[in-house]
């Protein structure tokens, strides 16, 4: 592993030498786009640098308690001497105004996809979350890891494992959280934040959604109207994670939302249990996705849309012969 | 710390000396009773010692996919040299069969209310569940941690922090959790099947309480009746869990669950964030409880109850001045 350590070392220099550095992470941010971000960022001002922090999204309200989250701009600066990538697997992922001009000297990051696109790559694909692979390599680098940057980092790690239940999850993940306990970052108080906390019109909507649950064997699926958002008055178009709860459902193959949008059009999402690979279907109704999460937006009425994806569904499990 | 030491020692020597050991939990088991039961019996048994499992009240559904559940008995034996008792705070959690009659020698624990009702007391208040406590000893008293061993000690681990999440979470804990996956634990799997799984009746009875979900400034409550759990089929009396989605409503001070029973009386569970001690409320309805989870059987129907309750509940929160 001396090519790695040697890698290392080139990163650290790189942060050492450089004095103006801009810190960028991807689009519609996640807690480890923002956890990572705030964790360098701050460690790196924690040493005198002169650090400007990118999220061409901004801070989404539920992540406005991180200490430094006020100091994220949405406008890139082509001031920087180094320029720094992180949780990102594609330069495009950076967002239209930065990725367009930029030249990334660092890219950081756990996502297999990941296409080295950086002068230097750090890239450690065993990683639960960029913000532990940071967390591991700070210390090396000579930053300290102040209780700010430990409560980011800790974030980052907690978002990205689901509370630490991740199919990727690591006797290493887990000893690198007990460290940044340690460092100060109060672990209930930062899971509440990022997984437990939910709005009164979420709870609401989701009592729509759940009460009209139907099951055929182990086809599970529900729907969501625009009537329903507006009685529990919840202000987005998505399903408030309905979907990830369907999904926890024992005893079933494939689950489905069906949730009606304001154009004529239903937004469909798939989840499935492993051996199930529910892309096929995605494909069919114009979509896409992963094996075991896909989704596709269809023309047509509630009725209509559900009729028809309910029956494709139904011919798929079937057909490979555990419907 | 020596005291501490030779504790820990006489209780490896108790247990090393005994062939016939009945080890038991607390009634109405939760996963920390039945993992530390499985973890220390299934580590016993190993070493080739003659180990009897007890439970009063045996091993819920949801807890047999664990190694060595079947071999759980709901009768104890009066047979046995040793007498081990885990995660109990006095002997009545024991059970009235077991309680009666029986001197137990070792009474490990993590609870700070602890009688220290045993002839050894390996009490660590420290510990995040009992499983914790005999993760870290039985190395040192020369019992091997196997997978199954592990399996169990982690679901311990995991369902009594709530997967990582309670206010008592230490390093230590997430620490032991890496060391029991090394041993063999799939730390995704078992926490999937402890704490994440759900059923479709669950889910849809869920719909019902949701559905029917309302507010007055900080305080938020819902309903859920007989006719909704015959509608949702789902099988117990009990909420399905709904009142620890409401406490993680945020923007609450208190929320309130009224559950219509079959016998003329309204099942009333309260949560409340911290400042605001619900126990008086419970008290005054018959009930009792924690500062922050309490709840109470009230006669009536569930219109009047609600009254009741809903404006007792104001007038407190209105008397502390946060109201």
């Amino acid at each position: 592993m001396s090519q790695q350590s040697e890698l290392d070392q080139v990163v650290g220099e790189s942060l050492h030498q450089a004095s103006k550095i801009l810190v960028a992470a991807h689009i519609r941010p996640d807690g480890d786009a923002i956890g990572s971000l705030l964790g360098l960022g701050l460690a790196l001002q924690e040493k005198g640098k002169s650090v400007q922090l990118f999220l061409e999204d901004g801070v989404p309200a539920s992540f406005r308690h991180l200490p430094g989250w006020e100091q994220v701009s949405q406008k890139p600066d082509a001031q920087a001497d180094l320029v720094v990538s992180l949780d990102c697997s594609d330069l495009s992922r950076l967002g239209k105004n930065l990725a367009a001009s930029t030249q990334v000297d660092i890219n950081i990051d756990h996502h297999i996809t990941n296409l080295n696109f950086g002068r230097l790559n750090l890239v450690d694909t065993r990683a639960v979350a960029t913000a532990e692979i940071l967390a591991m390599h700070l210390p090396g680098w000579g930053y300290s890891i102040s209780p700010p940057v430990a409560s980011a980092l800790l974030t980052g790690l907690v978002t990205d494992s689901l509370g630490f239940r991740t199919s990727n999850m690591t006797p290493r993940a887990l000893r690198v959280a007990a460290d940044l306990m340690e460092a100060g970052a109060n672990l209930p108080e930062l899971y509440q934040h990022a997984l437990i906390s939910r709005s009164f019109e979420a709870v609401k909507y989701w009592g729509s959604g759940f009460n009209r649950l139907q099951r055929l064997d182990r086809l599970v699926w529900t729907s969501v109207t625009q009537a329903d958002r507006r009685a529990a008055q919840y202000p987005g178009h998505d399903d408030a994670e309905m979907i990830n709860i369907l999904a926890s459902v024992n005893d079933t193959d494939v689950v489905v939302l069906f949730n009606e949008q304001g154009n004529g059009h239903i937004k469909v999402s798939w989840r499935s249990q492993p051996g199930f690979d529910i892309t096929p279907l995605a494909l069919q109704f114009g979509g896409g996705g992963h094996p075991a999460a896909a989704g596709a937006e269809i023309k047509g009425t509630l009725a209509e849309v559900e009729a028809q994806v309910l029956q494709s569904t139904l011919n798929y499990l079937n057909s490979t012969g555990n419907g």
